[in-house]
C-alpha cells in the first residue's frame, strides 16, 4: 500500500493501482451496484485531458515537459494499457466529480512514474493543478459525456442501423414480386408486395438514420471552459475555444465549445434528446421485430409467411422447436431503451441552478441504449435479415383465399354492395367470384379482369 | 355580476355562478389545457365537508345552524344540482388550494343563499372560517384523493374487472375441452385446452383484484387533521378521528385518521402504489386483449381460431371488413394507463418539506385510469366475451398438423431423437407419425397410444 | 329519430344530429371514458376532406356540385358551425375509422341538407363514395394526425415558447449586471450574475425552439393515397400529391405526399418523435420552473433571491401566504408531458403488419402534450416572468457571506492551501480574507484585487 | 478445446470451460451489449435443479447416483466454485432458454467429471434427459425469476430498508424537540420539529417495508412443474408441489406450487408488481434525499438546517467544498429505478399465447433495482444519516423571523385579519407582532399567549 492524499487527509491505495485518494474513497462511499463508469466515458476523458493539455501548454500555462507527460499517460489509458484503474461506479457523485478524479489521479501518477517520480507525490505532476488545469469537474463531465455520445453514435449505431436498413433495403427488392395479403387490425386486407412490406421498415430506417444525424451538432457542442459554474473562471480566454478545437482534431469529429455555458452544465438537453431518438428507434426496431416473428409464426399453427434462419435449438423439451431468438433480443432491447429514456427524461428535470447532478446515470443509460440497439442491429442482420426467406406457398394460398380483395370493386359497384359480397362469401363460405355471380353484380369477365392482387398491390402501374 | 373578495382584493364573478374571488382569480391564471378537477373529487371534498361540519358542531367549534347549512349545500353539490359551478382545471397550483377554496366559496354561497343572505357577503357563512373551519388545503386535497380513489375502486373498477373476470371464467369453462395447439415464442408447441389458455386470464385478473384489494387500506388512511404542515395546528383535539370516522359513515368505507400526517402531505406514496397496480391489470389488460385479437385474426389469412362478435363496419374502404376494435380501445387504454403511472410516479417523487405539490394532477391521472380501466372492461365483456366463439374446425386442424406433439416422445425415446423426428418431419413434410416410422424409432401403435392431445393437455388425468 | 344505416344494418339516430350509422353504434361500444377526440383532428380532417374533394373533382371523379357540396359542408365544421356532432371518444377503434365515418357522415348528411336532400338517404352525398372518395381511414386518420399536429405546433406551441423564452431574455438582460452567488449540488459555488443564470435558460428554450422547428419535415408527410394498406388502390394516380398540394394551400403550411405509405400507416415514429422533443422541452421547463420556485423561496426562511408577483392567496389556512403557483403548473404540465411521452412511445412500437391501431389515442396525447405545454408557457410568462423581481438586498448578502469566492485564489495559491482557507474559515466562522491572513497565505491587497466577485463572474473581460 | 453437441450438430468449446453446445451458440448470436445474467439468477437456478434433482429421484424417475451428481455440481456453483462458466447476456431468447441450458450443460459436465467421465459425453448425466429432467426453460426460467427476488427481496432489500428507517427513528427521535419552520410550496408556513419531518421519513418507509411484504406470497409461487406451456405435460403428478417444497426447504422461504400454471408463464404479473412496489420505495427515497440535500444546502447561501457529514472532497475545482453525495446517489438510483419499472412494465405486457418472452430482461431489471436501492439505502444510512446533525442556529433562526406564525391567529381573529397582519409585516418589513399591535388587532399580552412555535408544532398536547 501506499499513502495518498486529498484535502480530506490521507488514505492507503494499493500499489498496484494508479488511482490516488479521492477515487479510493469513492470505493468505499458508493459500493453500490455493478454499474461502472462506461469505457466509453473514460476514453473521452482522455481525449479532453490530452486536449486541455496541449492548449494550456498552447496558452503558456501548462510548461511543455508536463504536458508532453500528460499527453503520454493520457494517450496510453486511451490505447488500453491501464485498464483496472477506473473501478468506479455510475451510482457517485452526481457531477461524476470522483470520475473526473479518477482520471486526474491515473494520469498523474502515471505521468509520475513515467517521469521517474514517487507516485502520490503529485510531483512533477499534480491531479487538480496539472491535469485537471482550467478545468472543473462540473465542465469536464458534461464534456466527456457529449464526446463518448457522439463517438458512439458515430462509431457504433449509425454504422450497425445503417447495415440492417441496407439488409431490409435487399429483402425488399428480393421480395418485391411476391404478391401478399395485406393485414390491418390483424385482419385479412387488400394484397401488397413483401417486398412493400419491408420497404416500410426501410422508409423507418432511413427516417431514424435522419433524426440521429439531427442531434449530433447538440451533441458536437462542448461544456468545456465553463469551469465550476459556466463563468469559465480559471479557464483563461480561448481555452474552451482552443481545447474544443483540438478535441475535434483529435476525433476528427466537428466539436465546438458551447455557446451557452449555463445551460451546458445545469441541463443535458441534448443527452435527454438523444435519448428520444433512440427511443423512437427502439419503437421502429420493436414493430420491425415484431412484424418478422409473427409472419414467421409456425411452422404449422402461424402465419407461415417468412422462414427464419435457425440458428439455435428453441426449446430444452419440446424437441426441434426453432424459435424466433433475434426478435426475441431486440424486443427486449427495445423495451430495455425506452426505460432508459424514462430514467434520463427525469434525470434530465432534476437540475438545480448551475448543475445537473445525474450527470453519470445519464451517460451510462445513453451508452447503453447506444450499444445495446447496435449490437442488436448487427446481429439481428448477421442471424436472421440475411438467411431470411419467403414462403411463397403459404402466401400465395392467403392471397388466394382473401375476402378483401372485395375492395377492387368498390369503384364499379359501390361500398355497400361489395360489402355484400363480402359478407355472402364469408358467411357461405364461398370465394369472392362465386358470391358476386351469385348476388349478380357483376360478370365473371369483369371480375376476372378487376380482381387481380398484382394489380391492386401496384394499382397505379 | 357581484363583487366577491379574498385577501387579495375585489373581483366581480357573473351573479349565474355560486363560486367566489379565487376560482374566479384561478379560472384567469390557470387557464390551462381542458383537463378540468374529476368530479369524483369535488364529490369527496362535499363528502370531507360534510363531515367536517358535522364534526365541527359536535366539537361545539360551529353552530348548528351554520352546520345544517353546510351539510345542505355540500348535500346539494353531491346531488348533482350545482354542477357547472366547478370550472378549474387541474394545472393549478399543485396544493389543489384553489380546488378546496372553489368548494368551500360556493359551499358557502349557496348556504348564504339558502340562509336567505347576500352572496359574497361571506355572512352567515364564510367560506373559510366556517366551511374550512379546522382544515387547510394541505390537509383536505389529499384527504379528497384518497376518498375519490377508494369510491371510484370500489365503486367502478372492481365491480367491471370482477365482471370481465367472471365472463372470462364462464368461457374458461365453455372451452375446457376444446384441445388446441399451445404456442410459445409465438411457435407451435404442445396442445392444451382453449378452456386452460382462458383460465390464466381468469387467473390473472384473480390476482389484480388480490392487489386492488390490499392497496386499499394506505388509501383509507386520511390526511385529514394534519391542517398546513401536519401538526394539526388549529384542528383541535380528536376532530381528525372524527371527521374520519364521519365519512366512513357517508361512504360506507372504513377510513381512518393517518398515524402520521406529515407522510400523508408531503407524499402520495399511496396514490403511486394504486397507480402502481392499475399499471400491471394494464400489462394483464394488454395481454389478453393481445392474445384474443391475433387468436381471432383472419377471417382467412390469420390464426382464426376464435370468432369475435361484429359490432360495427371495421372499414371505409374495405367492404366486409370486421376489426377486434374492443380489443384496440383496450389496449389503447393500457398503454395510457402506463403513461400515467409514469406521470404519477415522477409527480409522487417530487415532493418538497411539507408538501408535495403535484396533487391535482395525480389524482386527475389516477381517476382517469380508474375509470378508462373500469369501462373498457366493462365493454370489453358487454360485446367482446360474451360472444365470443371459438372456431373449432380451425383449432382442431391446427393440432393434427403440428410438430410440436413430438414432445410426448421424450419420455420414451430422449430429446434427442424426438428433436430428429421433428426434423425430418418438417424437412420433408411429413407428419410425426410419418416421420417416426421411416426412423423406425417407435411402432405405430406405440404412436397412437404415447401421442394424444388431449391427454397431452392434461397429462396428469 | 332517423334511421340511418350502414353495411351492419339500420339504427336510429336523433334528428338533432347530423351524424349516421356508424357514430351511432361507436356511441354504444366506445362509452369508456371522458376523453373526446380533440377538435384540432376534427378540424384536421375536414380539411383533408376539403382537398380531397377539390381534388377528386379536378381528376374527374367527383362532379362539381359534389364537390361544392363537400367544401361547403367541411367549411361549416371547420367554422364550429356544427360543433356538438363530433361526440366520440378516444378510446375507440385503434384506426380511428369511426372518427372518419363520424366527419364523413356529418359532411353528408349536411351536404345533403344543404342540397334539399333526406338526411341519411345518402344522397346526392355518399359518406363512403363521395366523401371519402379515394381515401380510407388508415391513410385519412394518420394525415389528419400530421395535420393536426403540424398546425398545433406552428399555432400554438411556437409562439408561446418563443414568448416565454424572449420573456426570459428580457429578464437576462435586465439582470445583467446583479452579481449572485452560483450553486453547484445546492451547495455555495463561485459567482456568477442573475442574468447569466438566465441566459441558460434562455439558451435551453432556444435549442428546443430548434429541436421542436426539426420534426415538422416529419409531420409534413402526409399518409394520404395509401388508402387501405398502402398500396394507394383506388385513390388514382396523382390523388397523393394533389391532396397534399391542396392541404398544403389551405393550411399555408408545406406538406408533401409521404415517400413511403406503409411506413406511415403502420408506425407513426413521427408522432414518436414529436413527442420526444416535446419531452425534452418539459424537462427544460421543469428545470426552469424549479429554479425560479427556489429561488423564490421564502419570504424569510429560503433562498429569496427572486421575488415573484402576487397573483392569489396561496392558503386557506395560513394568512398572507403566496404560492409559486404559475412554477407548480408549468412542473405538473412537465410532468405530464413526459408520462404522456412514456404512452405515445408504447403504442408507437406496438403497430402489426400494415397498421399502428393506437392511432387516436397517440395523437391525443400528442395535442394534450402540446396545449398544456403551450398553454403553461403563455401563463408562466404573463403572471410570473413579466413581473419577476430580484431581491437585490439578498442576492448581495449570500456573495458577501460565501465561501467559494476563495476559487479566484487557486491560480495564485493552489488547490490545497485554497481548499486550506475555506476549510478554516467555515470552522472558526471566519470570513475568506480573515482565513487567508490567518494562514498567512496572501496579503490582504492581494486577496482584495483577486477576489472580486464581478470579476470571477465575467473572468475574461 | 472439445466437441459438444446439440440437435443443431456438433460445435467446439474451450476445454476450461464447463459449458456446452447450446451456451456456446449463445455466446455467438447474442454478443449484444454488456449486461449478463445476474448470478442471483444463476444460483436460483441451481437451487431448483438441486429441488428438481431430490424430487426426480424420490419419484423414482432419476437413479440416486445421477440425482446425487447433479446435486453436488449444483452444490458447487452455488458455493461459487465454476464462476466464469455463465458468460451470457441479457438480450438472448426471451424465454431464457440458453440460460437454462447454460446451468443444466456447466452442471451435467461437472457431475459427468465427478464422475470420471468424458465432458461432452452426456453420460452419466444428460444435460436435457437428467438435468432438464421434467422440466422446460418455460417453467424453469420464471421459477428462477422468483426465487432470486424473493431471496434478493429478503436477503438485501429488507435489510437494508429497515436499517435506514430505523436510522430516520433514530433521528427523528434526537430531533424531537428542534423546533423548526415547516415549507410548503417551499414557503414559509407554520413550525413543527425536525423530529416530526423525519417522523414523516419514518412513516413513508414503514408503508413501504408493508408494501414489500405484501408482494412475497405472489412471488413465492412458482410455475416449476408447467413444463413447456403450462399443462405440465412430461413433468408426473405431484412434481410441481415436492419440488416447491424442496425449494422452500432448502432457501427456508414458503414456496408453493403455482395454482394456475398458465398465468405464470404467459405473465409475469408478479414481477411488473414488485417493480412497482420498488418504484414507489424510490418516488419516497427521492423524496427523502431531496429534503436533505435542500435542507443541508449552504454551508452559507441555503437552508442550512442540516449539516451532513464530509466524506470526501466535493469540487475538483472549489476547494473546501463539500456536497451531499450520498443524496446524489440515492436520487440517480431512484430515477433509475422508475426507468427499470417502465421497462419491465411494457415487457410484461407482451407476452403471447403461452409464454412472454421477455424473461431475462424482465428479471435482470428487477434484480438491478433491488439491488441499488438496498446497496444506496446501506450506504445512505453508514455515510449521511448516523452522522446527520441539525444545526439549531440556523433553524431557530427561521422561527424567530417567519411571518407564518400568524396562522395561530386565526382562531383569534379570523382569517382575513391574519392575513393583513401578515401582509403589513411583510411590506413594512417588520415582526408579526409588530404588525399586529400596529394594526390594533390583538394585544402583546395575547400576542406572546398564542404565538408560541413549540405550541404549534404539537398544538393537542
Amino acid at each position: 500500500m501506499r499513502v495518498e492524499r486529498d484535502s480530506m487527509g490521507e488514505i492507503e491505495v494499493s500499489v498496484t493501482r494508479y488511482w490516488g485518494a479521492q477515487t479510493q474513497r469513492s470505493l468505499r462511499y458508493f459500493s453500490i451496484g455493478n454499474d461502472y463508469i462506461p469505457p466509453e466515458v473514460i476514453q473521452a476523458f482522455c481525449i479532453l485531458k490530452k486536449a486541455a493539455a496541449l492548449t494550456n501548454q498552447e496558452l503558456g500555462k501548462l510548461p511543455e515537459d508536463k504536458a508532453i507527460l500528460i499527453i503520454q499517460a493520457a494517450g496510453e489509458i486511451i490505447a488500453g494499457k491501464l485498464d483496472g484503474n477506473f473501478p468506479l461506479r455510475v451510482w457517485m457523485t452526481g457531477s461524476g466529480t470522483q470520475c473526473n478524479m479518477n482520471v486526474n489521479e491515473v494520469i498523474a501518477n502515471r505521468a509520475i512514474e513515467i517521469a521517474g517520480g514517487k507516485m502520490g507525490s503529485k510531483t512533477p505532476i499534480h491531479p487538480n493543478d496539472h491535469v485537471n488545469m482550467s478545468q472543473s469537474s462540473n465542465d469536464t463531465f458534461p464534456t466527456a459525456m457529449h464526446i463518448a455520445a457522439a463517438i458512439a453514435i458515430h462509431q457504433r449505431l449509425i454504422p450497425k442501423v445503417q447495415k440492417m436498413r441496407d439488409a431490409l433495403q435487399a429483402k425488399s427488392e428480393e421480395f418485391a414480386e411476391i404478391v401478399k395479403i395485406g393485414r390491418t387490425h390483424l385482419q385479412d386486407a387488400v394484397p401488397l408486395t413483401l417486398g412493400q412490406e419491408f420497404s416500410g421498415y426501410v422508409a423507418q430506417l432511413d427516417a431514424n438514420l435522419k433524426r440521429i444525424e439531427s442531434i449530433l451538432p447538440d451533441l458536437y457542442e462542448l461544456a468545456i471552459g465553463g469551469t465550476a459554474v459556466g463563468t469559465g473562471l480559471n479557464a483563461g480566454k480561448g481555452f474552451a475555444e482552443k481545447v474544443a478545437q483540438s478535441i475535434g482534431e483529435i476525433t476528427q469529429l466537428p466539436f465546438v465549445s458551447a455557446p451557452n455555458k449555463f445551460a451546458a452544465m445545469a441541463a443535458h438537453d441534448a443527452i435527454v434528446m438523444a435519448s428520444g431518438v433512440l427511443k423512437t428507434l427502439a419503437c421502429s426496431l420493436m414493430k420491425i421485430a415484431n412484424d418478422i416473428r409473427f409472419l414467421g409464426s409456425g411452422p404449422r399453427c402461424g402465419l407461415g409467411e417468412l422462414i427464419l434462419p435457425e440458428n439455435e435449438p428453441g426449446s430444452s423439451i419440446m424437441p426441434g422447436k426453432v424459435n424466433p431468438t433475434q426478435c426475441e433480443a431486440m424486443t427486449m432491447v427495445a423495451a430495455q431503451v425506452i426505460g432508459y429514456d424514462t430514467a434520463i427524461g427525469i434525470a434530465g428535470s432534476q437540475g438545480h441552478f448551475e448543475l445537473n447532478v445525474f450527470k453519470p446515470m445519464m451517460i451510462f443509460n445513453l451508452i447503453q441504449s447506444i450499444n445495446i440497439i447496435a449490437d442488436s442491429c448487427n446481429n439481428f442482420t448477421d442471424f436472421l435479415l440475411v438467411d431470411l426467406q419467403a414462403n411463397t406457398d403459404k402466401i400465395n394460398q392467403y392471397v388466394e383465399q382473401s375476402l378483401m380483395l372485395v375492395t377492387a370493386l368498390n369503384p364499379k359497384i359501390g361500398y355497400d354492395k361489395a360489402a355484400e359480397v363480402a359478407h355472402v362469401a364469408h358467411e357461405k363460405n364461398l370465394t369472392l367470384k362465386q358470391a358476386c355471380l351469385e348476388l349478380g353484380y357483376i360478370t365473371a369477365e369483369e371480375f376476372d379482369q378487376i380482381v387481380v392482387p398484382r394489380q391492386m398491390a401496384y394499382p397505379d402501374v
